[in-house]
């Protein structure tokens, strides 16, 4: 569906190109309103499902202006993970930054991160699935990866500080910790759907509790 | 590389047919040799990269006497997993079903999938990840989701009778026990490497003393 309007007018292309090296603010803000819109697209119809088209309906305009803005809804769907996922490190990081506790920290992170999945809903998922292989050559993927680094440190310093401090068991393999709580987390991409018993946060609460306090009532070994 | 030999000869594929049907136990040992050579090329080298020819050359053999037993890699790979997956229903249904403790059973699953998918690495992992999406809709996948179920649900037994039973937290939510669970096990397929620094055994404990008295060293709510 992309080829035809940039075939039809290689001016676009150059137009966006153009807007992306001055980016001013009213350029940016309408570019955050394509994303808005494709993000509810995305939810509503699933990503395969979504034209173009669509987005620009959804925004009362033309494909033509979409494209002004971006190239293919591939990137639109990267741009919207980029940025859930940027902010997703920022906060994880400010939190494992703090100086309260790593049980604290722990659960903080853990449902911050539930709760995200459930805003970002279903794009965040989709990339976790790796539905979107063929982006991998893409240089946004590059961003991502190193985004996923420090998102994995974050993690990794709050289990090192609760090991350290007395706070986690004095068996508990750090590694093994970060792994579980991303494990489950993560899999939510294969079970998680929004409207469902429970919420973000309710998930979050539940994986927290678990990975605190274990789910046996008395110390089992 | 699969179609030139099944067009040179639909007698092949006439051939295998019938032997299918007849299932002697000649054919059935035959089939498992071609089986574990397909396994252990896939293990040295990487699903891609293996070819029919690889599998015959490990055989002893040559292309055609494997597209005798199955017409694709494809079809081995899918055979594998099937046989790894329900080797794994039926020792978790086994645990699930014995009158030990819910701690005991728990842990015993967890330990026992995670050296399963050591030992069944790549091609669990790889079906785990659905690289092999475009299988999707050969019968074997409905298999596949029949055994996914009853893994699903032998868990879920065991996380049930441990709420009822006062051997879990009363806050305990059996269904979030049994996705954190899977989601850690399953997520194994984007960091475990063979010959890494735990095996699947040290694993499966890392990952049963986490999930029965979580990483506090005391209660934190």
């Amino acid at each position: 569906m992309s080829q035809p309007v940039d075939d039809q007018s290689s001016l676009i292309g150059r137009r966006r190109a153009l807007a992306r090296r001055e980016r001013n603010a009213s350029w940016l803000e309408r570019r955050d309103q394509v994303m808005n819109a494709a993000a509810e697209a995305f939810q509503a119809k699933g990503f395969q499902a979504v034209s173009m088209s669509d987005i620009a309906a959804r925004l009362g305009s033309d494909r033509a202006s979409v494209y002004y803005y971006f190239a293919s809804k591939q990137e639109i769907f990267l741009a919207l993970v980029e940025q859930a996922v940027r902010a997703n490190v920022e906060q994880i990081e400010a939190v494992a930054a703090t100086g309260e506790p790593a049980t604290v920290r722990l659960r903080r992170v853990i449902e911050s991160l539930a709760e995200s999945y459930e805003r970002h809903y279903p794009y965040l998922h989709l990339y976790i699935q790796e539905d979107m292989r063929q982006l991998s050559e893409s240089s946004d993927e590059k961003h991502l990866r190193e985004l996923g680094d420090r998102y994995d440190d974050a993690i990794m310093r709050i289990a090192l500080d609760g090991v350290e401090s007395g706070e986690f068991r004095p068996g508990v393999d750090p590694h093994m910790l970060r792994f579980a709580v991303l494990g489950a987390l993560n899999w939510t991409h294969r079970w998680y759907r929004p409207g469902g018993r429970l919420s973000g946060a309710e998930i979050g609460r539940a994986f927290s509790d678990l990975f605190l306090n274990g789910a046996a009532a008395q110390s089992s070994y």
